[in-house]
């Protein structure tokens, strides 16, 4: 995330549709794999030269043209050529952190999404930036990594095998699909972090310790990390639901209704969430102040009745030549039990006040 | 709650429009009844099979078919077929931790409740969903559990015995009796929220300890999990009487404002509730302190009178050969006098300055 | 409060429509008193029956139906036939914890208003339902006690004597005569939680207790409680003001706007006031803190000087043999000089740093 | 502020448009005084009687009518009647507690400002009321006491010298001057709480002491009472610019826009300020807190070294009969070097865990 | 800031429209350079009479005046009088203190920015007031100050070499490059604000010193600082973006749009850095009061340790004669053996209780 940002500072004063990949280096090559289906035929294959997608640029089957990899401006600019992208939305395309939008420009709708993948080994949550180019009939998914591209096996399968509507749709339902996907994989990093909050939780309530406190602090921040992933693609979705483009068709538009409701319920519950977690907040710092008071409360009252006890015990250890009581015979019995009776007689009374 | 979640994010990368029960397992059967009446007329049964809905559908009186659980995916597509209910409903149905919305489909308008049950035993709020389908001549209810299924038993008293309007009105009136019904059981549900508050309030005043802290995070909690299942309501309901759909009567709309009414008063009062509960917390959490910092206090006093009495009595008893106070005679009384008068003048001080 | 509402649980389950009352019970019989006049006739007198208001309906002079008490179920329908109120209106009357509200029914206006009375005793403040049904020609007011009812008798000696306009205008300024007295009282129970507020912060500055948070808690209450009342006021006369009721002159708007304006005034102050005791409890509790850690900080400071000078005398009290100290006839006085001169020194340096 | 709030609730039971004044009592006498211009003609004098602003309704020359003192229920009334101002206005123009607003009543607007004055003696800031009723030909400015009417003498001076536009311009333009300066003098009251926030921030990071707990608290309640002074005036000039009056010029607009700028300025600079002063509190409250818990800690760290010590001198201050330490001819100097070897090396470990 | 600000203050009274330069003295002379080109021809010079202006006012190529210093009255109104500016703009050009924003008159637009340099030496930012005036042919640029006007050098570069499309481009074109250069500049002020966020975050976790709340504060004020700088022009280019003048073209719109997006991103960074310095602030006070506790905590225990034991050695240390045990041969090491079990069995109590 800082990486990239710096790099952004560094694009001020150069002319405005230069393309400057902004996210981290040391990329593997990009691959740009091709599915061109309709209800009765499909092709799918990997392209080695990014000119050959202007074959299926006027076809009428939908087209699905899937990019891994961002940074290589060269092949972004021929897609632009190819599909008539505007500059900007090629920019766009290079800055992998942009926020969640969608753009209309009339032949073509620009979507930028932020995919969210959990790692389970650092426990981190990483987040990649999938922009949508969707026109008539095709669709352009541009992924900022080649790694996880997996991630859309499941539909790649269902238009292979003709299953469900989606070789009957058109473009604008594949989109709808892609969007449902990343929309869908939210469900999980919010369980994980739902998890994560109600384990954090229980170790609170038993134990409190600092380390606590920091995991409450990742916790949150990943909370709002997350949420910044979604909020403004509620927005964006509620701009393309709205109808502003005829590329989307009502029933599209349903589902994408759909779509809607998932990421507002995302929303209450990361909000939620949040709730929770500042009330645990709240827990932790007065279960660790009760936790230290009970401690210092029964030190200090340990203190308090030996401190009078050793007073007495220190009268007695003074050599004044006529001290009375030092030759009596029960003096070191009685003062004993003067003692005891003052000690216990102390604890009582602490008991009967509930101190401790 | 989280069960029913975690299930959610398994479905991701399903196509759009499977039906996937989320909710918990182990159901009981499904049990399907329908009442058929119109001012005149009235039958009432158990179906077996779901088929035989069909003969309810093109009839002029009123239909209601409630059917109690929702997890078997073949009766939802079945009840879907015969009165031509879209897909994506049919998924909002199976989905049981979908928010309260209203969702209009020109023949028929589709919503969805959370119903809030208080279990007395375990002091937990449950809640489940609760579907409307609303035709112009049928009614079809869907619970999400067929155990709490008597909830409507006062309804159907109502229409057997054909008391009150019910009979005479149409199919939008039977809605507006069910919503109705579920929002007068918030009611109670926010009244026990209530109690409760005023019942912790009180033990919080008297004597706060620190399994208060514990039931005023749990009774927050519940605050924020009613709310959010009357929140959207709210707004759900505001949809169906700003008059968007032709299938209620402008006399059913009168009626349905008076339900959001309701609504609005019920988070007027789970908004006071909150403020009452965050102001307890402070309450709680100055008390605590407060008792503490006594405690210390008096504690602190006792051994800061006592310190430098024992110092006095560690000097005459060093064992200098000469020290000429331990040959007097009258050094021992004279030393108690001291010892005396020093302490009672730093209680006396204390005193004065109000520090106990 | 909570006693009414408590009632209001169990009318679920019940038609909508049903006259159930949710005040408190053991009211007083109910009280029905005409006020009709027009510029030159005026007519006043108590009715036992109250059928005979159907007399005052068509009549062109204006009619003012005053109703202590809506706890008869019977006497509020008989009203609801003459004058042709919507049972669900009538629901309202008699369910007395409504939130204001205006409800445009094409020939009547019902309005719900909160009537507060500050009760001097107790120093509680008390709220009542006050309903307004305005026709084109009558207004119907029913008070939820008939004990207070004399808080209309500067309305009633206007209308008697003839001064003002109230004799020449129609209902509509009668309804909002009395709407602005309601808003009027208002100003002095804000006053009283504005005086009380200043006695508050006068104490705390001064000389805080732990009785003040209660009292601050206390106000705090009340200030919720009363905005409460006054918030959803503003919503309802805005409402009426934008003139989306025929019932209403422009003149009479005029007047409303300034009924909103002083509603305005009183909320702000409300918000104002709750400003200033979020601030007063954080002025309590760090004076609380600060007061205790004065005591803290002096008793340490006594303590800390005392134990190294127990310590020293503790080493002369030692029995060894071979301690050549306690032979030396000096030592005794210059032991003194010593711990004097550590002690006034650990004194100048504390002050130096001011620790006390 | 509270005393005119006081009276305000006598009002309550009055009939609408009595005018009583609720400002402070003893008021000087009322001040007239009229200037009426044009491009080439310019005419200023006092006038004792108020029926003489009659001569001046109808010139086509501007009128500017200053009224210093609005107690006097008589002189209201007359130039409500010679000028045709609603009772309402009037009643508004006496109780001088209004809120900033604008009112359009087609023939004149009606405009209420507070304007601010700061006292350098008392270093309280006052307001008063200035209402302002702006007609074709005249406005009528109106202040609630005559002493501080000097503030638009720099008005004054630019029309007797005929300097600028404003012996050019209608009375609007002259309406937007007054509010112009009465904004104006806003700047120098913030730049004023802006200097102060700056003053007692530097005491805080240097030296805080309780005192500047009370400081900071007046300070915040100066800024609300500020700030409740500007913002709505912020609402009331831009209903003046949305031009829904005719009496303002699109030129005067244009300028009222340039005022609105202004305030939007003023509005944002003091709730600057009440962050800064949020954080200061926090500040100042953790600087305490610092500064007590350093005192502490040095001072348990000397009893925690003093304590072992001296518990190990009470051990051979024991007599019993058997101790063979005490026979050694080394057994004092080998303690006094053990113990210099504990308090030594328990300071070096306090000081590497960094406790003090 | 401050100085500015107090200087406006004296503007008070003054007739709207007077030009008085609000910000710091001691400027240096004003440097007026022209830019004059089309696709084809370019010129650029320095002129010294700001009259020479008048020259570009009709030509049909593209003139860009930039003004560095806009201390001087004379100059400003010279360059109102040749372009025909409302007196109002040039008040603003010289009140070095207006917040962003945009104003349309017809025939030019008028845009107020601030422009952020980070200082590296004090680590302070400044801002400064940069004024654009954007006609159909000529945009004004006005820099508060003549040292920073280098920032400019690479839009000077790009037309100078006529690379990319601005030499093909028409005056609006040119005034999206400036606004673009500004807003691209924000970026590295906020990825230091981002890094010196990291810094202090990583020294808090480490080892929390009071220096660094210092530090927090001073980064909070600047974000604050930063964030109105850049708020109000988020509004700003929202209201040229809608198009509401001619003298934009719609390709120039979609590169505001493009400007806009980044805004809204720079403000999410903001805010969410607001976020974690919030978190942070609560982190460094539990930190402190954590490793306060602990220290309090350790130091306590062994005092209580201690403080029974010296009780026991007092006990022996009496001097009374009839005291059985000092005479007993194993008095004194039994005795250490009790004190030595007394003093483990509390360690390892305190132990098993997880006090330490």
């Amino acid at each position: 995330m800082s990486k990239s940002r710096k790099k952004r500072a560094k694009k001020a004063g150069l002319p405005p549709g230069t393309l400057v990949y902004t996210g981290e280096k040391d990329r593997e090559p990009i691959k740009i794999t091709v599915m061109d289906y309709d209800e009765k035929h499909f092709v799918e294959h990997e392209i080695k030269h990014v000119e050959e997608c202007s074959d299926y640029k006027d076809k009428p089957t939908v087209t699905w043209i899937n990019i891994d990899g961002t940074h290589r401006a060269d092949i972004i600019e021929s897609i632009g050529k190819i599909f008539g992208v505007h500059p900007l939305v090629l920019e766009d395309l290079m800055s992998v952190e942009q926020r969640p939008k969608m753009e209309n420009y009339d032949k073509y709708v620009f979507i930028v999404l932020r995919m969210l993948t959990h790692n389970n080994q650092t426990d981190e949550i990483k987040d990649e930036q999938l922009s949508l180019i969707i026109g008539s009939n095709f669709v352009i998914s541009l992924q900022e990594s080649g790694k996880d591209g997996d991630v859309f096996d499941p539909i790649r399968i269902r238009i292979r095998d003709g299953k469900g509507y989606i070789r009957k749709m058109k473009a604008d339902y594949l989109a709808y699909v892609l969007i449902d996907l990343v929309v869908d994989n939210y469900f999980s990093i919010v369980e994980r972090l739902q998890e994560k909050t109600e384990q954090i939780e229980e170790l609170i309530i038993k134990d409190p310790t600092s380390h606590n406190l920091h995991e409450i602090n990742l916790l949150k921040r990943n909370l709002i990390y997350v949420r910044k992933a979604f909020w403004p693609l509620r927005e964006a979705i509620s701009v393309l639901e709205r109808g502003e483009t005829e590329l989307f068709s009502p029933n599209t538009l349903l589902h994408l209704r759909d779509v809607h409701d998932h990421i507002i319920q995302l929303i209450d519950t990361i909000d939620s969430l949040r709730d929770v977690i500042s009330d645990m907040m709240n827990i932790y710092l007065s279960s660790i102040s009760n936790k230290l008071n009970e401690v210092m409360k029964v030190l200090t009252i340990i203190s308090t009745i030996f401190i009078p006890l050793t007073f007495i015990a220190g009268i007695y250890g003074m050599n004044f030549k006529y001290m009375p009581e030092l030759e009596w015979q029960l003096s070191y019995p009685i003062l004993w039990l003067i003692m005891i009776i003052i000690g216990v007689s102390m604890v009582i009374y602490f008991k009967s006040k509930k101190w401790f």
